[in-house]
């Protein structure tokens, strides 16, 4: 089955201007990783229609699966919904029934710019959840989330269960031994392994050890192969400990 | 004068995957906007020629300031040099001077590895700093920097040092009413002050107040003349405390 691929588009001038440090991304990311979704971009862009639909067009036309956070709320800077129409030519169109939904939720209070919600790229599909009032606006491919974490996350780990496929498996090497000097070793393994996903981290201020190995595939008995090989390969002295 | 602006790329597919938070970008932003630098966009990408490329090359070409975290280490999966190089159509080539600078830092032991380190775009700078062994490598408009923390974060500040520009000034106002309501007067107040650039961000489990609104500009006075405006908009019962 080849893999599904994603990317995060996170709209918003508070990430940019160093307002607030985005969490939305980072919980997206473990979360599509534990649904075995491969994330291959994340991008922070600005509250400017422009800037939001020439991300979300080029994110739509590479990957499977794209998730906007941010920027549907009811004031001057929300521009997600114009900008995700903007990408695909469409039009922002009231949509009926999420209009009956907010004039539900307002309590009668009928506030003009919460009707701003309403509009929606012309032929986006409405899909509700039990535990949120607002439903998640998806046009093709394009998944458009809330920006406020508690609003973004129940909706991700939602769609996480939906997209979930084959998940990964991890390994880990903890090495004594600097990136420099284990390179070699890890090129050997990946000669040996070219579908392992390999990743090194050097760690600076850790006195336990100088580098984590991370080593991860879909296939189990592929991993621990490879797992058993590099660990063959690298200087016995090297290696603190293993996961 | 005209306003600088930046983008940050990060390399790294142990973003990508959830293993780590990038803080990277969230200390850059905030170190650009002290230098009054505009950061305009925030790109996480894989370790992979062609999507650093890219991305890369879209930055480059659209905004004053391109700063990349990431991926210039020994390993394999070490490529932002690569990508770089790619972007602007140009080879890599071995550079003397740090090669020269790598086996002195080596301390005699020549790891084929760590010359890797040595490859940098043809026509790229090198900037040194009296702290850090490793220099800033530059080409054209791209900074190219280390993705551990305790690098990238001096050279940034090394940087927005030398961009410093003019700096914003912002101003606060903390409202009991939501979004939907005090939407209007934010459209107001900026109809009458097109220049500010004013944020709201709603709080869902806060107590004490439900939305920020964040006032700025580099026009100190226009600033205040816009606060005071859209303070005697909003209702009184909605403002909790400003600063």
């Amino acid at each position: 089955m080849k893999e599904q691929t994603c990317a995060v588009v996170v709209v918003g001038n508070e990430v940019l201007s160093g307002k607030i440090h985005d969490t939305n991304s980072y919980f997206a990311a473990r979360e599509l990783r534990k649904a075995g979704v491969a994330l291959k971009r994340i991008a922070v862009v600005a509250d400017e229609v422009d800037a939001i639909a020439q991300e979300v067009r080029y994110c739509a036309e590479r990957f499977d699966i794209v998730l906007t956070s941010g920027g549907i709320g009811p004031t001057h800077d929300d521009l997600t919904m114009e900008g995700v129409a903007a990408a695909f030519g469409r039009k922002l169109v009231a949509d009926p029934a999420l209009s009956a939904l907010i004039d539900e939720h307002s309590g009668g209070r009928r506030l003009a710019a919460r009707f701003k919600m309403a509009n929606v790229p012309e032929g986006a599909l409405l899909s509700h959840s039990p535990d949120l009032w607002f439903p998640t606006v998806r046009l093709d491919n394009v998944f458009i989330l809330p920006g406020i974490p508690q609003l973004f996350e129940p909706k991700v780990v939602k769609l996480c269960a939906e997209f979930a496929a084959s998940p990964y498996f991890m390994r880990v090497i903890y090495s004594q031994a600097g990136e420099s000097v284990i390179a070699e070793y890890l090129n050997a393994c990946l000669e040996r392994f070219p579908e392992l996903l390999l990743g090194s981290y050097p760690e600076i201020d850790n006195s336990e050890y100088r580098v984590k190995i991370t080593l991860e595939s879909k296939d189990r008995v592929y991993l621990e192969q490879a797992f058993d090989h590099l660990l063959q390969l690298l200087p016995r002295e090297a290696v603190v400990k293993t996961e």
